[in-house]
């Protein structure tokens, strides 16, 4: 089973493909999605063409976003629902099911609490997937709504060792 | 030039359409495009068909969506931004220049006063478009965006002088 994880963000949305085979995941690939400059109408528009090339590429058999949202303020929730909208949508259009978990769902699965920092998630991430590089924190966190999705969907009770195991 | 207005929600998407030449503005069609059921990602895809069916049923040259957002609490405000950014991709994708306005913006294009309530907008919409019917609110708030986007984008003098006269 192939998974693709997403950590939604207007500017840039992070993506991380996983491979599931028994205990067995394999890191696939992982970057961002930029929406550019100009108008917000524009910038879905490039986010929408470069998620749907991700996923045309890879061909995940799920989906699982991260739903996240900043309290900061309205205009910032605002803007991450429009970008969020884009990474819900894309995959769904190709009949793709997609998941969604809360930053503590995800902390929790990987690091095995729910406030774990950032620095603690990459550092699961790169122990779960050796080898893995990735050039920004954006695809770390999508590589790790991948692996919870992996783990929550029942992929097995040995992705869950594994896990433990690598703690 | 024919404008499309966008009035977004997940539930319910309010859209009218109107023509503009000269002095003249023309009703064309109005209603509201719904999500139906179930899960996010499905009721994002939904929204999407309906109003790109919607859009090239009528091929409006320019479009309009209102900027609102509610301060209710995050999640209600998450919830609106990821239907909003159907009603800025779709036309967008199609091409069609995509414009912006605050609820207060259009209020004062139609009824001359930012803090107007609801009724007195649909009350300017009737006067403005004769003989228009909506079964529902948020297609009303719909062509009020168009008749403010037609207005803005400089379709002329002579609609300012029609929004006077009909005041």
């Amino acid at each position: 089973m192939r998974v693709i994880g997403f950590d939604p963000g207007l500017r840039r949305t992070g993506w991380g493909v996983v491979d599931v085979a028994g205990s067995r995941i394999t890191h696939v690939a992982n970057g961002v999605c930029t929406s550019g400059e100009g108008d917000l109408a524009g910038r879905l528009v490039r986010l929408h063409v470069e998620i749907e090339r991700v996923v045309l590429e890879h061909r995940p058999d799920q989906a699982a976003v991260e739903h996240t949202f900043v309290n900061r303020d309205a205009a910032a929730t605002l803007k991450l629902g429009q970008a969020r909208a884009i990474s819900l949508l894309v995959p769904a259009q190709q009949g793709i099911p997609v998941a969604e978990y809360a930053p503590n769902a995800v902390k929790k699965a990987i690091v095995g609490v729910g406030h774990a920092d950032k620095t603690q998630v990459q550092h699961m991430v790169r122990r779960l997937l050796p080898g893995v590089g990735f050039d920004c924190a954006d695809s770390a966190d999508a590589l790790a709504v991948a692996l919870c999705h992996a783990w929550n969907a029942g992929v097995g009770s040995r992705m869950a060792k594994a896990l433990e195991a690598a703690r």
